[in-house]
């Protein structure tokens, strides 16, 4: 039997109506933690300490045993040592509870012998048909319900817009501290510990349905069920709830040693990119990127286009911010000419009409100048945020606020304004009473700290906005799938004939080409093609023609192409036991751009394809770019703009600029008909795939399939 | 008359005795608060106001004018209207007073009008001698002899080792906030307005002198005055003080933006970021990395090597440090076998033995486990800092604090490292007094705040510390100059045959070839040379050769050469007046990687040398390399290693892998004959500099002279 980790079931661990401590002792500073954790969120008369002995704990009476307590309990927080955890649980199960956190280490993150103990807890728990978080960890908070199961000290604050998950405990104090300090009010706090039965994925589908999260941080060292992760992050998206992952492994060093104390697949790291950015996941660098713009993105929500505006008291700020901005691909558009007339209008004051705007200490003493700037930049159609750069109360500030009218005139903008607002302090100081009473009487819900900061949220922000956009397009076209006549044998590897003709069968330009037996056959083709031709052996057995001479380029002229042809039968001769179905004739192209597009299956995320600039380009620069399947004509041409060589395509040294919006159809196909070959299907590469204009064709492909 | 502004005139400004308030008003907020300043500095009683009227301000008796006041006053604080101000800085100077402060705005930023009255002012001044910080700026704080001299409100704080100057007032507040609040002490804060005679320049020169300063934090916007800003920058590095620099102008808007507001070159944001490394100053893209590096560098000093190990209490802060770490350049070297067997004694509680080392949650139990890590680690040649991250004291926490053991563990580690150590917090929080309490009961004197910020700023000094060990290097290359012969007449644009003489006089290989006048000689010249050959007109008057088809490549056989020769003359023959000196005849060379090595000569800088990889690829992925000169060859080296596609050298394709260090010693004598040469040049570029191996040839060059 399985138990199903549901938003329901998660409901009644994440919010339960009352906890069993079981495992509490005056020796134990886990337990005398957590309970006062408890009684300060005000949950201590809903918390029941079990103690196998019924000693006197934390100065309360205990209960010898969860069935002792004599009334249900939604949620039994296992302290116990790792030994003894199999019967506390079939103890507590016994008396009806049905969610377990497991803090006890010892299990999967040690070697073999842990790995053993951690898939005997869960088969121990499935079988009493109890939902288990951890073991490894160091449990949760509910901000919401005031419900704080958790060992070290934690702040009582009140409830905000953000969900905090962690892989690491010893890591989660410290974001949430971050959080705490920085204004960005928590929902949740949840530790995951090796996450053997619920895992990120079934904690994030639970917050989806939670009305108090609006967006979801997450510190990730492995994504453990690819699948469910997938689908909750589809359901995040639908939803408008963003998902900021702080992911580790993009370097050889953290991989190789998150892969050793996660005891996970850490997974290429290039593929998570893409499958993140499919997903509309955001990806930061940094704990700090990961809290502020979790924040920024539950407060602002979706934007409806991705130009920023900017208003600042400092022209320093202003120039700091258009470099970030470039940095960090956040546009700065140009203002539109109702802006540029209703600010220039207010400008005497200041100077230079722009975006970025810097309303100069000019606004000390014409504080309005904010609020017509913001709301002027707020109808601009190509603005789809508005940040205002200005100082907030310090530490030793006090109220009265010299900086009041200000503050008042840039929430009088929030208010007017026709698209969200945020306000940005120059540097990242923390929050305090004085702020939060200031933002609050003039109405600035959010305040993202620090100028760098604020391009790289509100820069993640606009293109998961965009991605969210982009999903419906992508689940249109993964409707429409391509339909395939019926084909030949799926084993093995294909000749490049074979692999002529799928590519056909989907609509796949390829290369002109004749399939000669005869050398009389290749030379007739050779006429007909007319210049000069390639000359390709073909054979199943043979994949690397080159490498045993059984490619001839470059050939003219009758006598020529009958040798040539002559020449790659025999080297393909050499080869035993080769199958040879012929020779290709081919006419031979111009050089050109070339491209290199494959599909290859990466064993956490299925399918994944890949678009590079071929030839030495590709080879020196490691200038690749990756996305699951489908991918749509648009994303294809993002793909190619994405490469480092891109501006191969736009024709240099007097080549033909390609035509993007053909390529870009051509690669799309090609990913449906992977798609289309489904599981069957190891990889597709078309290599090289020219590009000379609007004239796009495969000039060699390789099909390889599953069974061998 | 030239005021000289030199470190002890800057001492007596920054340093003054005695100050006066000149324009002081009960009216004026600039006047009341730059009062209280001072007063809250206890500089009180050494403050003069002076009004014109006579009347109390402040609750303060006043003079009528500086010559009033009776006795020698340091530093004359102008904040009377632009339009007064010529008047008062007479009127002071004539009371003996030597420096001024001018708030006043209205100057070089505004265009016209204000460039002329920004002349006036500063020829003014130097008709009396007077040495002007300003104008258009918000006036500096001396924190070591506590003189704040500044309207905003600024908090007195004990001086610390960092100097903060900005060119932006407005944003100077949030940074000296972002100092105060992350635990950077500052020793002085200059804002340094439009920098009309005082520029930053002076104010570093300044500071190298001051014993306080152990680093400087510098905003900018533009190089004012890059001969003094070099030589200034040498001796801070040459003193062991890191110049840590935000720079805008990265971004084209940003340097459009900042030209306009600061009506100085913002120079090309390559040549700058050139100069910068070759100085040795650090630059960052935030604020806040500027702070903390700086006061990193302050507290640290330069390493002895670059390599980081890493002590944490956190396996996610590990993998986090790891991935930032190959973000920034930062190296975190395997341990050696000393490091290694020292911690493996006491690694059987927490595992992997490694750097990054994770000491787990064993360290609350066993903290001496900090202390063995930390001295072995620093013992490893290989580590030139050790960075231990651990939680500190939050906002929430008292003393005594439960972290106690493990903070006096580190303590013990930071004593007896034989390399520095620093203390990381896993989240940028502000520094508080409980933080402080512990860090000097404890011995640790600076904490990085943020795991990303660590690296950032490890990874800085660590580069800075090489820079300083090259900066030696560099001087010794500079002392030792390239002799040269006297050459023809250095006008116009040499020919290729005139170039190839100079650049072999000067030791730079170039490709074979004879200068023939004849076909005849032509084709004896290709018989001598060997296979096919390439033909090319010499005429100082055809600097594009191919243009006009005065180039033939891969010519062989008598006759070829002979019909080449004619068809190259014929050419030249069709452009009117140009002078013919014959026609080079060079061996054709196999392909091979090509180099672009030119030097060129920057407005602000001086000449740069520039080195690209050739081809195809220079185009699509503008991938260039500058350095100013000398160029030395591990620099050179360096500058290869830079490039993005400097994989080409390594041989692809079966290639022949590039001798590196010949390869080097060429580009370094390209740039020692630029230096020869001297200011007479415009531009030397050697484009192919074709490279096989260690045979590495010029295969064409051009030289430009100054005068036409």
């Amino acid at each position: 039997m399985n138990v199903e980790i549901t938003p329901e079931r998660l409901r009644s661990l994440f919010r339960p109506r009352n906890v069993a401590l079981v495992g509490a002792s005056n020796k134990s500073n886990f337990s005398l933690g957590t309970y006062t954790n408890l009684t300060n969120f005000g949950f201590g008369d809903r918390t029941f300490l079990v103690n196998a002995r019924g000693a006197e704990t934390h100065g309360q009476a205990t209960y010898t045993s969860c069935q002792a307590i004599g009334e249900p309990v939604d949620l039994a927080h296992m302290m116990v040592p790792q030994a003894a955890t199999l019967d506390a649980l079939t103890e507590s199960a016994a008396a009806g509870v049905r969610n377990s956190v497991v803090l006890s280490s010892g299990y999967g993150e040690t070697g073999e012998e842990g790995t053993a103990a951690q898939a005997e807890l869960v088969a121990h728990a499935e079988s009493l048909d109890v939902a288990l978080l951890g073991p490894n960890m160091l449990g949760f908070v509910n901000f919401v319900d005031g419900v704080s199961v958790m060992p070290g000290p934690v702040p009582v604050q009140p409830a905000g817009p953000v969900a905090l998950l962690s892989q690491s405990g010893a890591s989660a104090a410290a974001m949430s501290e971050f959080a705490t300090t920085s204004g960005v009010g928590l929902s949740y706090m949840v530790t995951l510990g090796n996450e053997a039965m619920i895992n990120a994925a079934h904690v994030i589908d639970f917050l989806v349905d939670d009305e108090t999260t609006k967006a979801i941080a997450l510190f990730l060292e492995a994504v453990r069920d690819p699948e469910t992760f997938r689908r909750a992050a589809l359901r995040a998206a639908r939803a408008g709830k963003a998902i900021i992952v702080l992911k580790v492994g993009a370097s050889d060093l953290s991989a190789r040693s998150a892969a050793a104390h996660t005891g996970a697949l850490v997974g290429d790291d290039k593929v998570v990119d893409a499958i993140f950015e499919k997903l509309g996941i955001i990806r930061v660098d940094t704990i700090e990127d990961m809290m502020i713009t979790a924040g920024a993105a539950a407060h602002l929500g979706p934007l409806p286009t991705s130009g920023v505006g900017i208003v600042s008291f400092s022209g320093g700020a202003c120039d700091i911010l258009a470099d970030r901005a470039a940095d960090h691909g956040v546009s700065i558009p140009p203002l539109g000419d109702a802006a540029m007339e209703s600010i220039g209008e207010i400008a005497s004051a200041f100077g230079l009409v722009q975006n970025p705007l810097d309303v100069t200490g000019a606004a000390v003493i014409k504080p309005d100048m904010f609020t017509t700037a913001i709301v002027s930049m707020s109808k601009d159609p190509d603005i789809g945020v508005v940040a205002v750069v200005c100082p907030l109360p310090t530490a030793t500030d006090t109220l009265p606020w010299r900086g009041m009218p200000m503050a008042r005139a840039i929430g009088a903008g929030v208010e007017l304004a026709e698209c969200p607002v945020v306000w940005v302090n120059q540097v990242m100081v923390p929050s305090n009473a004085t702020v939060r009473t200031v933002m609050e009487e003039v109405g600035v819900p959010y305040v993202i700290p620090g100028l760098s900061q604020s391009m790289i949220a509100l820069g993640a922000i606009g293109r998961w906005s965009e991605r969210l956009r982009e999903l419906a397009a992508s689940e249109e076209h993964e409707n429409a799938p391509l339909a395939l006549a019926a084909t030949e044998s799926r084993t093995g590897n294909w000749s490049e004939a074979e692999a002529r003709r799928l590519l056909e069968s989907a609509g796949i330009p390829v290369v002109p080409a004749v399939l000669a037996t005869t050398a009389d056959r290749a030379t007739t083709a050779a006429e007909e093609l007319g210049g000069a031709v390639a000359l390709k052996i073909v054979s199943p057995d043979i994949l690397h023609k080159s490498d045993i001479g059984g490619v001839r380029l470059g050939v003219s002229g009758h006598d020529a192409v009958r040798e040539a042809y002559d020449a790659v039968i025999a080297a393909a001769e050499s080869v035993p036991d080769a199958k040879v179905d012929g020779v290709l004739v081919s006419p031979m192209r111009r050089p050109a751009p070339e491209l290199l597009v494959g599909v290859v299956r990466d064993p956490q995320w299925g399918p994944i394809l890949a678009v590079a600039i071929g030839g030495v380009l590709v080879e020196v620069l490691d200038d690749s770019a990756l996305s699951p399947l489908p991918v749509t004509p648009d994303k294809a041409k993002r793909m190619l703009r994405g490469l480092r060589a891109s501006a191969v395509l736009d024709g240099v040294r007097g080549g033909v600029p390609a035509d993007l919006d053909v390529l870009a159809t051509v690669i799309s196909r090609i990913g449906d008909l992977a798609l289309a070959l489904g599981d069957d299907l190891t990889s597709l590469e078309i290599n090289p795939l020219r590009v000379e204009g609007d004239l796009i064709e495969a000039l060699d492909a390789v099909v390889e399939w599953r069974t061998k």
